[in-house]
């Protein structure tokens, strides 16, 4: 295997693949060397450009840490999250639409009681979510375990602010034995993904605005269920129609309302899938 | 842009490109995406093995450092580097054939006088290169500046070893009135790649080898020439057609000479192209 040339390298290096003892590793090697290659074709990739790409890869590397995941906000803006959410949740009519899980989730959020308030301090308009856990027959679904987790006022998550002792506008319920849950926070509003990074910097290259509308993140979880990874976006929001990460379904999209002592109101219902049959189709972790 | 779908996704992505000031840039994120997206469409990615991917490029990031660089490695190992390198150097016929750059060059590599030793106490059976650097018509090309840099008898470069405070084993040279070089260094042996991280375990899972067939990297650059990466590799290796970054020409491989006393010769002549037309065809630096 010597002499290679820009026409047979792409079957030389595949042919490195054959003995792969996993077959689905094997498959998707082939497809990413396949589609890398006519990338770099398509294109006729310079050898600066080539080496501008791993600065650029390298930068996202350097600035990923615990609390910002830079390739998660990468796949995000070039559209690659919410097709892979698109793609595996072909889900029945009826159950709450899926969307893109975001750089922000992460363990070990606080459990609360109904009716706490899971803000825990984070800035922002007093607000009450609310609403039922059902399923595709509309019966409750019981001690459906609810994680939910939203930016504050300034659009910040509580993982982006330095020296933060503890977790903010997030939290854990547990539906109750009618599927319902209800829980006090703060107004969701619309703000940038942060762009102080290679991807903001990609974002700015290319004109492209970094916000996202108003949302509040969930994850729900009950056992003989599908995973239910999703957001709850704010009717009215300017950004509905360019969300910087693709990521608005109609069917998400509920109203705030509000109250007559200034306070918000939003209510909503979620409808689980059934079990999926195969397994790895459950929360990316 | 709501409601999104598998099949919509792309065409959505790409428009949100289309205020790009930059034409070439607009040209590449467009392409990117569309191969990006029909990779995941090809093996319907899964969202564990989109996680998966997610945690393997955060491990490429973070082994990376001013000593390491995985992001090369792994572009070299999936074949990207060789074809970028094979579409930008369709040199005429009699030019020396370019390589991959490979991730262990360094800036600021000590100058050296023709004849000394460039391993600089670097392991290895003494050696000696020399050569000329000539043009297109067979005229020297005085003053080429030659860089050189090579691993040692135990596969690794200095900058692979931790707490090394001098460069071995690499130096730059300047080409004499006749073009000449020659220099002492040591024997150039085959090593595998840095296996100890994430391009490792996926060298390991798909089952394929890390070694590179013995060589010298070299880098030559004169006025009026174009910058010519490449190796030169030693005749015998038993990994000389199985190379794990791709990069053999068959014209590269040269014969090291055992002298009566026991030490080794390598005579190498290097012909430049002529300067191109277009910027950004120089070294990736």
């Amino acid at each position: 295997m010597r002499n290679l040339t820009q026409d047979n390298i792409t079957q030389a290096v595949i042919a490195r693949f054959a003995d792969t003892p996993d077959a689905r590793l094997r498959e998707i090697m082939t497809s990413l060397v396949q589609h890398l290659h006519a990338f770099a074709r398509d294109v006729r990739l310079t050898e600066d450009e080539w080496f501008r790409g791993i600065e650029f890869l390298t930068r996202v590397g350097h600035i990923t840490d615990d609390r910002r995941q830079e390739f998660i906000l990468l796949s995000d803006t070039l559209g690659l999250s919410m097709l892979t959410v698109a793609m595996n949740n072909d889900k029945p009519a009826g159950c709450t639409e899926a969307t893109v899980f975001g750089p922000f989730y992460v363990e070990g959020a606080p459990h609360y009681e109904h009716g706490a308030d899971v803000a825990n301090g984070a800035a922002g308009e007093p607000c009450v979510v609310r609403g039922h856990v059902r399923d595709l027959e509309g019966r409750p679904v019981a001690g459906a375990r609810i994680e939910v987790w939203q930016a504050d006022a300034q659009g910040t998550y509580d993982v982006q602010r330095e020296g933060l002792g503890q977790a903010q506008a997030r939290g854990v319920l547990v539906a109750g034995p009618d599927g319902g849950y209800h829980f006090r926070s703060i107004l969701a509003e619309s703000y940038p993904i942060p762009d102080d990074g290679p991807v903001g910097d990609m974002l700015r290259a290319t004109r492209r605005h970094p916000w996202r509308p108003a949302h509040l993140h969930f994850m729900i979880q009950a056992p003989g269920h599908e995973t239910l990874i999703t957001h709850v976006f704010r009717n009215g929001d300017r950004y509905l129609d360019s969300d910087a990460v693709f990521g608005v379904r109609e069917s998400l999209v509920a109203d705030w309302v509000r109250q007559p002592d200034g306070s918000w109101l939003v209510e909503y219902d979620f409808v689980l899938n059934r079990a999926p049959a195969a397994p790895g189709q459950g929360a990316p972790a």
